[in-house]
């Protein structure tokens, strides 16, 4: 970063410990045991596999994990470019030594030998969260999972409730329910009703800050009457996948719309990540089959803003070009908040436009800058690191720059939309997060 | 701004006097009598409450607008990062001596009192235009405005269409526009007509320059025939707001070509603003309720840029999204201009992207660079002040920096956008005009 | 270019020679033999007739080329600003000795003259590509084009396939698949498919190197049934335009299905240029009448993409809009390959943004820079031109400011993208090339 105004905003935002807002960490296994556990990343083998690495390469059974990495190794090549790769670039310079800006054939095995030993320590995933000056992690918690292994005062809960609203149908979601709740749903709406309110109370009382879901780009919520829903919910309760999809739909808006009213309730904010369709390359790798149709709107999401005006909906964005309704949204309704920079949205040059386009007018106690959707600690570092020299940029060029901002005006900005507005806005609400 | 080239740029644009060629000011009270005037403009008011103020606080019957600034003032820490609250800090500097870009609880009766004291004054809107170098505003008429109290050559009429296309079915609409023509229309298409003829005679002969509406995302014009339009009059003016609703789509699009054919015959340019739906966010404070579905295409326009190739449409678009079909419809149909940056999409980032795609790929004279949508007229200046510093960049940075241009030859392509096309694309037309 | 870096960058990438990856240029008469080629062409006639020149004096019957040049420069004023207008220039003064930066009415007749003397020279096609630096060009070639009369190392050949698709159901198009092939469709599917293999057999064989189409917003290929087709087929054969609508969009989208088979079956890459309406703007001057409907998503080719993983979709899109998503289907599905920057998007702060985009997040092997669409040999230079020093912008700011790159591995990266990956994605396939 050359230029010194931005470097001197880059700097001081480096400074501040962050809480990331949304990760897929795992509480009791949150960093990587090996480097294949990095080089898995769902980013590196679709990019590979995109670039002409077979899958079958890939996903062979039994494959050891140093065995692995070799061969995804020799197919980083044709990914130097992307910004994904230089994610692994700055993980493997900051945590195992690496020199120079590859990993090839002349220098992986050291990296990966630095690697597994730094890895074995018992304190590893203490020594990244410091490294990377990370307090604590937003989870993403299947709704019957096992909340107190852990300290969620680091690995914060969050309810995440895809299963719930899209795949009641499935045998193993009624059953996984039903165990976890130890409440028979039967054809009842009201004990669905129960079971989820069960899962609402058992999370915040361990700490849950946060209910969240990713919908499709042509789900369109709305109040389900109880005798439509009731029909809907026989329905799918008996035939599953072979329903009415009118039910389908009715069924998943019902619960949907039943979250927000918990969400309400309880006081837990409600993330919504907008427009993703699954499974859409078949055979693509996995977690690297989905995909989107840009053509979404909040729009269709007019009346869940509307009803729940209490609500907190931090809301992100598959694609760009929803950015700006996103900006629009958050400018006039009180409940609508932007919330990061989702995955295909993820890259440098969609984050600076969206980023810049929010921070010119959104109050800025309405956006959350970041979170890295991780699925191990080590890559929270190079993926805020990123969004930090965005930042950093921003706030140097437009506001410092072009409006006359102190740098020190530029960095409180910066510190409200990397940290201050995730306490604001997932407030600790449960007993034990309290203790 | 730092750099020489493009400040060298800014300096000779803000020479320019300026015809703003879309307002609401109302001629009758051009500016301000107070800062609630200023404070109450709905960009402050719909993003504090987004921001957490109560519409209740904001919206009181009764309240002072001394009371009601010093409650706003109390909610604009939120929003200082805004651009909007950029042009606050603008006029309030310019105009009242705010010193320093904050205006809160330690200086913000000083300023309330400058302020009344400077409006009290009997030339102030006259002290505005001459300070913000304005030569004219093109206003915002209702159908039957009455047009004879104000001088044509500063307070410009404009016909805006909105009531006439999508509220006929109100009684009040029919009421209104029988009181001001003196027609009965009766369930008689020709009736109808001659009224809005009447409406052209009356506006061009008292100086209008324009024909104005806003249409929604679904909005899709289309020639009616006479009897489908019939049977649609009939039913609306019966049932009003309980018509069939093809039927009010249908005179909503008979209508609306009428207007394109009056616009036709008389010569007038009719400014279409694609893309908004009203009253979205029911509970939000006047005038912060709308917003859109940026899934709106120009192709939608077809058959009326087909039918109508000496109607000249100045065409704005609510979200950027839009823009590359603007440049694109403008580039090879003679009729269709560019035409500023609405609201939504009235902020730094999209309008530098919108401008510098339409300056590098629409004919220079179809362009109106930009309009201030002001409500009150101290807040012209600081809206094209963030155009003019937005254009200079682009023509600095693009122009003489990239493309080789002298400072002159893009001032002269800065003067043609800004003020030039205002004039050739919106002749004076009308007998009182050439007085 | 003042910055060192970038332009460093630049001179480099100059130095590379190019193959085009698409044009429409006639191997038989591929460059100009007067000025009236050059400004006769679509760019220019359309932003004319747009900015105020009446149709009949562009496209008067008889009129010479002088006369139709000085005509037209007399209209060049308003488009002066416009990228399109810098490429003319461009070419005047490399090619024809024009100074200064217009083409008007004191000059236009010596440039005339000049380059009058100059295209008659025998070898001028020869001096354009050598002094463009271009090695070779790819043509668009109707099905039934004689391909035996040119060099195919210099002018390759490629399948246009649109009147296969859309417009089986004229009779000419018919006749001339009869004329060319020797085979009679009659209602026979496998006799169409035997004529199509015919032609792919033929392209092949005389140095094809790929397959392509544009398709309509609208168009949403999926595979059709053999009896399905075969109604269809008989009801178009029989009916023409007349046909049933839904036969018709079935029978595209079978010839369609089937060619994408017999790419796979030659290994010929399919280029899919995806999002223009014909005919919008009816009375448009020559080539200057389509637009298109920015809502069109990649989801409608999921099923094509996921059937076909063999064949390699280079693919365009005519809205920015689109290109986040191509990006996205770039990154993951090995088969989907980004193309250029077309016609709409082809100026330059959309290639900048889409660019940009790309280069961050695709692997670099999959990414065809650039192409000029050019229908005379003079454009590819201009248009080339225009997009190095927007990738050189890219990999200057981007990767060696932003990303600490060298400058070599900068320019490695735009070898690849500008040449490199024409190579390896287009491969030589037939035999008359190899000889």
């Amino acid at each position: 970063m050359s230029d010194s105004v931005c470097n001197a905003i880059y700097q001081e935002l480096s400074a501040i410990r962050l809480i990331d807002p949304h990760t897929h960490i795992n509480p009791l296994a949150p960093a990587s045991t090996t480097l294949a556990d990095i080089l898995g990343y769902h980013y590196y083998t679709e990019l590979a596999h995109s670039a002409g690495m077979p899958k079958g390469l890939i996903e062979e059974e039994g494959i050891s994990p140093k065995a692995k990495v070799e061969r995804l190794v020799r197919h980083l090549g044709p990914i130097e470019n992307t910004a994904q790769h230089s994610w692994l670039i700055h993980i493997c310079q900051k945590f195992f030594g690496l020199e120079g800006h590859r990993l090839d054939e002349t220098n992986w095995e050291t990296v990966y030998d630095v690697s597994e030993t730094k890895m074995a320590s018992a304190d590893w995933a203490e020594t990244v969260l410091n490294e990377s000056n990370v307090e604590a992690v937003f989870l993403t918690n299947d709704f019957d999972d096992e909340l107190t292994q852990f300290d969620p005062n680091t690995y914060i809960p969050c309810l995440r409730t895809d299963d719930l609203v899209f795949h009641l149908g499935k045998d193993s979601t009624q059953q996984r329910l039903e165990s976890c709740t130890q409440i028979q749903i039967g054809d009842s709406l009201s004990c669905l009703r129960n079971s989820l309110e069960n899962r609402f109370e058992y999370f915040i009382s361990n700490g849950a800050r946060a209910c969240a879901i990713s919908l499709p780009p042509n789900f369109s919520p709305d109040r389900i009457s109880d005798g439509r829903a009731e029909t809907a919910l026989s329905d799918v309760l008996r035939c599953g996948a072979n329903a009415d999809p009118a039910n389908q739909v009715a069924l998943s808006s019902r619960i949907f719309w039943t979250l927000a009213e918990l969400c309400d309730q309880h006081g837990l904010p409600f993330d919504l990540m907008i427009g993703v369709n699954r499974g859409v390359y078949r055979d693509g790798v996995f977690q690297g089959q989905d995909l989107y149709d840009s053509r979404v709107s909040l729009i269709q999401y007019r009346e869940l803003f509307n009803a729940f005006p209490n609500v907190k909906f931090p809301i992100s964005v598959l694609a760009s070009v929803t950015n700006q309704e996103l900006v629009s949204y958050s400018w006039i309704f009180p409940n609508v908040i932007t919330n990061g920079h989702w995955w295909y949205s993820n890259t440098p040059s969609f984050i600076a436009r969206d980023a810049a386009a929010r921070l010119e007018a959104v109050p800025q106690t309405k956006q959350i800058g970041y979170y890295s959707d991780a699925y191990k600690l080590e890559f929270v570092l190079p993926k805020f690191d990123m969004y930090r020299r965005i930042l950093a940029n921003i706030l140097g060029e437009q506001f410092v720059k072009q409006n006359n901002w102190s740098i020190e005006r530029a960095v409180e900005l910066g510190r409200r939309v990397l940290r201050d507005n995730v306490e604001s806005i997932f407030p600790a609400l449960g007993d034990k997060k309290k203790a």
